[in-house]
């Protein structure tokens, strides 16, 4: 095998496949990515079993081959070379010289027979979202997935297609995030539980641009992400997701408008005072037409005043404020709406078209002593 | 006490004197800093024992007094408040309230009383230079002191001044790094070692600015920094320094002059292929008016050709590829000078005006076969 490619496109390629290495790995052959020329394109692959990248990229094939190369060290050698012209060249002990002006590095690599290669998609069902979209939806919702697998359905995120709507839900226990988003088309119903490390391994590959598409398909044990010239393949998660409209309700006493970025200042400066692992919770009191905020740890108290509209009772309701600042954070609305019941049941943020739902358990708490 | 602040002045002043913070400590008055607003001016001053910082703020009293506070928290309480006046006042049991806009902060501080003030330096000798020549000097030598305290005065950096020549020197057993500046006026005699932790601190304090000035004091025990509104005092490492001059030799068998930046990539490209803690040298082979470097080791094999000027005997000769990139990196020249004696005997890389000598001992090598 011998090709010639451009330094940047080279490792443009790299950069995406090598989301998909295993970083810790005792089969050396999954540390691995795949070149492999053996047709008329270059094609580099990655694959750690659950998740699989492959991309194609420009380059001149002089003679066809193919070769699997450690992934680390193999793009960290093509970062550090000159922009230039790489040559690429293994022969038949799968000994990979690697050129660019003077500088010559030989490393050993592996045959590509053992390598796992991407498994094939029956390319039938599918949707089509802006990449624009798709990477915003990932990031409004990731926050909100399980970080231990204790319950494996709750690291991954439900992808619901109904007509023209995709739904993407993710939640831990204590909260739900919860975004639509309006399809071009109408498609079959779908409902998946797709991982939150692919999710958020696409998500770091994705450009972002408003114009490029992104196609997912769906297959059984599968879904499939194709832009660029790029595909992403990963395992679904097994097993029956949530109901999750049974814990949505369109029921409440108290209804709140309140400036987003004065609530989340707010509660940005109270966890200072909270220590990791201490789960000490703001209290939130809305009265008449102001809400007042207030926080008291080993470490000092804090108090904060904000305006608010509101529309109902008063309230005084505890949360873990960190799950509250993680919401706000990924609504771009200036003015939000908080819907709630009483200081035991469910806070939810929510606009009015639908677009997005942020459910957020309340904790106990002892009223604010601060004086 | 009670003060107001503009946001901005505070939290530039905790920046600096954080510096001098210690971050893990069983005693909690050194994770304090000092607020003394006893006199005129408002001074903030943190010390760890080694390195103390004192700088002053700007800031409208309202009433004298001053407090002990913690000082992560409270310069990441002052990070997260908006960007206007911030008012603190203490109550006579050192309880703080930060205030700004409709945000209210209390921490609890302690009385000032416990804490280590800066110790009286007595500003007789010094020099002067400017903040951009020594935050320049510190980089081009901090590099090679050594990391552990085996021998601690190879922890710090000689500053020694003889007439109008300030030298700095570190050295770590494997290379000696040696800067010599000259200064504006002459001065007497020093020779101090100065603590490489402080060297690094103050670097990291110091703007830059090429029109701003340093002031460096020296007592028996300690150097004193003084620039813009602060006060950097750090102990000195007692003992007697290396001779390093008689290390020093200007002889030599072979001189080479070669393009910095070419040396420097092929060096970077040879590192990629040794694990970290495993010594393979790189092998550099002057031969006629070209010089080849190469390596091997278990990861994979390098060769780069680069022209070279030579004068003197041909030479093969053997180094940790790291120490002569760090020694390229701080070196602004394009072409730079190599002198050699052999395979065994130091290599010097230095400029015709005497401004840096690198000095790096070479390795043992097998020569390379590399085919």
């Amino acid at each position: 095998m011998k090709i010639i490619f451009q330094k940047p496109a080279l490792l443009n390629g790299l950069n995406i496949v090598l989301k998909a290495v295993s970083s810790k790995s005792t089969m050396p052959i999954l540390e691995c990515i795949l070149i492999d020329a053996e047709d008329t394109n270059i094609k580099l692959t990655a694959n750690d079993m659950e998740l699989g990248i492959e991309t194609t990229i420009e380059g001149n094939i002089l003679g066809k081959g193919k070769i699997a190369i450690n992934a680390k060290l193999f793009s960290e050698i093509i970062r550090k070379l000159p922009d230039n012209d790489v040559t690429i060249e293994s022969d038949e002990n799968f000994l990979l010289t690697i050129s660019c002006e003077k500088s010559k590095l030989r490393i050993p690599g592996q045959s590509g027979e053992e390598f796992s290669y991407l498994p094939d998609i029956e390319k039938g069902s599918y949707v089509c979202l802006s990449q624009f979209t798709l990477k915003e939806v990932i990031r409004q919702t990731i926050f909100s997935i399980a970080a231990n697998d204790v319950n494996k359905i709750m690291t991954g995120e439900l992808f619901e297609i109904n007509e023209n709507t995709l739904r993407v839900v993710a939640l831990d226990g204590h909260r739900i995030s919860i975004r639509n988003v309006i399809l071009k088309d109408n498609y079959p119903d779908q409902k998946v539980i797709v991982p939150g490390k692919t999710l958020n391994e696409v998500s770091k590959i994705l450009s972002g641009d408003v114009d490029q598409d992104v196609y997912i398909f769906f297959t059984g044990n599968h879904i499939c992400f194709e832009f660029d010239n790029t595909i992403v393949v990963s395992r679904l998660i097994e097993g029956e997701y949530f109901r999750v409209n049974q814990m949505l309700s369109d029921n409440y006493e108290t209804k709140v408008r309140i400036n987003k970025k004065e609530l989340l200042g707010g509660l940005e400066r109270s966890v200072l005072l909270v220590r990791e692992n201490d789960n000490k919770p703001i209290v939130l009191n809305f009265e008449d037409e102001k809400l007042e905020i207030s926080l008291n740890s080993s470490l000092g108290s804090m108090r904060e005043d904000m305006p608010v509209q509101k529309q109902g009772k008063d309230l005084m309701i505890g949360f873990n404020p960190r799950y509250v600042i993680d919401a706000l954070r990924v609504i771009d609305d200036e003015e939000i709406d908080l819907y709630m019941t009483n200081a035991k049941a469910p806070c939810f943020i929510k606009d009015e078209k639908g677009s997005y739902i942020y459910l957020i358990l309340p904790v106990n708490f002892l009223p604010a002593n601060y004086s």
